[in-house]
């Protein structure tokens, strides 16, 4: 009985040899699929509940839960510290994820969450873009340059022809890094430009949105002129208090949700009434031929971080981990020839049970 | 940054150097100190949630956070399927437990929260009982002998000169192996006989109820004639609808909860009304003399289980770790020269950062 671990250099390898470009695409249609078949009988995901502090930095750490019956639990801790980056070089979204075997409560695999956030992050914004944006979107704009803005250009580069990258940081130095830190993926005929907030919202079809504005102090634009089509990846909004796009933007546009309680707790849609907010990003997938009209207005899709999301995603790394025999196998919980012993390893004759500890993956037993 | 790993194995290592004996008592005496400072405004323990399901067995998977402010954050995942011992050769309860720095979010210590629940079960039953129970008390009764059963008595024999053990559990095999269980610890003088819970009652000044009983199948045993004194540790109860305790003797007794708002729910209190429940742990053990006068009557501790119980706990098996060197070191969370680039390993420059990922816990940066 043993724990699958991941690692940050579990997941590195397996990135190095499926290469980030596949594991983006096959999470962009994985996700768009567990979205299609989705069945709140079957899969069971609570809101997600946390501790929100000041001090010693403003952060939270939050737990997501999710129960597919009879199949896994899945629990996800993250912390946000926004402060991280800049006090101690700390990403600002650290996180992981235990998969649970719902017969026994074993942890089956422990994964590092902090990637996988990110990618799936932007996967889920390429799954409502492809449904709400513009078919010909080439025009990407980015307001917050930090890790959620490389996986949101890098999900959007596998679904449309991007060909201008419009970004702005209120922090020169992430704006500068930016380049840098997405020529792994990104066609280097694709012209990136520094573009202030306003003229960017006229000048792009796609505007994702992924700051640390703190809270009570967005949004982090102004609803000006845009094209006759705008789709916004509201990425950023995901705490009580804390938005980024205007209100009026919101009231003139077309708004998916992906979870719907959650985002009105915790998203955009905190600025909005009910019967303001669209169909959540479950219902536009199933029946996405009713919303093709949308793409040729203004959409929002309201994105908080959802459950399935992270389901998806560690399954597919998982996948990944078996295939090239990454990962370790780590003896974590008890073992015992009588489970009704806790103190079984006190005698003598269980010494040659208290063996290695670690054993490389395909070793698995 | 790397995460402090404490497998099953490690944490036998720690006991086998420590004692049991030693462990216990000292987890008895950080219990007590942990109630009589707890304060609500440090520490925040929201009442557990989990899941709940029937298929494919009976069973559950809960989470139990805690955050001490500014020191850290605790979360708890424990599995409870009571089919598991008989079925798959597991413990009924499978845990484990994560701590987390609230300044950064990031994962510091992952321990086995199996061995570390029974313990601190039983060390909260001694906590409880020597307030509440008869300072004389020489004789235990147990009403199932499983996992749990074998720590609440240990935990006893600590504080009071146990000199007689009555055993019951409907699985004759528990019975039969139950005094090579506790021979790690059990004085060879004291006997242990099987008796019946009707006679059980009438003769023991303690009783630990420890069962896993169905829901809507309790109580375990009736109230009958009893000593003029008697404690009962009441474990087992700790689900909405399962009890173990008949409500004619909770009545009669002065109870006290763990843990208010979660006994009313899951625990014994779910048979009585807010005004017949006594003071919670906390004021009981803050407050202890006034509860003196208890001891020469009927007194039930309702132990639910309580997150601050597994952080002390926890707390104590980290220190012996530090002590005895005990331990992984495992990179788990995503290290990054750029906590803005999610992406920065596709570097080839990075490729001297994707090293070892274990490490002897002595090596800790």
């Amino acid at each position: 009985m043993s724990t699958l671990l991941l690692s940050c250099a579990d997941l590195r390898q397996i990135v190095r040899r499926a290469g980030v470009d596949e594991i983006m695409d096959r999470l962009i249609e994985r996700l768009a699929d567990a979205l299609m078949s989705y069945d709140p009988e079957r899969t069971e995901i609570p809101m997600r509940a946390g501790f929100h502090y000041e001090k010693p930095f403003a952060g939270l750490i939050e737990w997501m839960p999710l129960l597919e019956k009879q199949r896994s639990m899945l629990m996800k801790v993250v912390g946000y510290h926004p402060e991280s980056p800049g006090n101690q070089r700390l990403p600002t979204i650290l996180s992981n994820l235990g998969k649970y075997d719902p017969s026994n409560g074993r942890l089956v695999a422990l994964v590092d969450g902090t990637f996988l956030t990110a990618m799936r992050t932007g996967a889920a914004s390429a799954v409502a873009s492809r449904i709400l944006a513009h078919p010909d979107s080439s025009r990407v704009g980015l307001i917050g340059c930090g890790a959620q803005s490389v996986t949101q250009l890098h999900a959007l580069t596998r679904v449309f022809g991007v060909r201008e990258v419009q970004i702005h940081d209120i922090d020169p130095a992430a704006e500068a890094s930016f380049p840098a830190r997405v020529r792994s993926f990104l066609d280097p005929a694709v012209a990136i430009h520094a573009m202030a907030p306003a003229e960017m919202v006229s000048d792009v079809d796609i505007l994702c949105v992924a700051t640390s504005v703190a809270i009570g102090a967005g949004p982090v634009f102004e609803f000006g002129q845009t094209r006759p089509w705008l789709h916004v990846n509201a990425v950023g909004s995901d705490f009580p208090g804390k938005i980024e796009v205007p209100k009026s933007l919101l009231l003139a546009a077309y708004v998916c949700p992906d979870a719907l309680d959650q985002a009105r707790r915790e998203g955009e849609c905190q600025q909005l009434l009910l019967d303001q907010i669209g169909h959540d990003l479950v219902a536009i997938t199933q029946r996405s031929a009713d919303f093709v009209g949308k793409r040729t207005g203004l959409t929002v899709f309201d994105s908080t971080g959802w459950a399935l999301e992270d389901q998806v995603a560690m399954d597919l790394l998982l996948e990944y981990a078996r295939k090239f025999g990454i990962g370790s196998q780590v003896q974590i919980e008890q073992i015992s020839n009588d489970p009704r012993d806790p103190y079984e390893f006190l005698c003598p004759d269980d010494a040659q049970r208290a063996d290695k500890q670690m054993r490389p993956a395909g070793d698995a037993a």
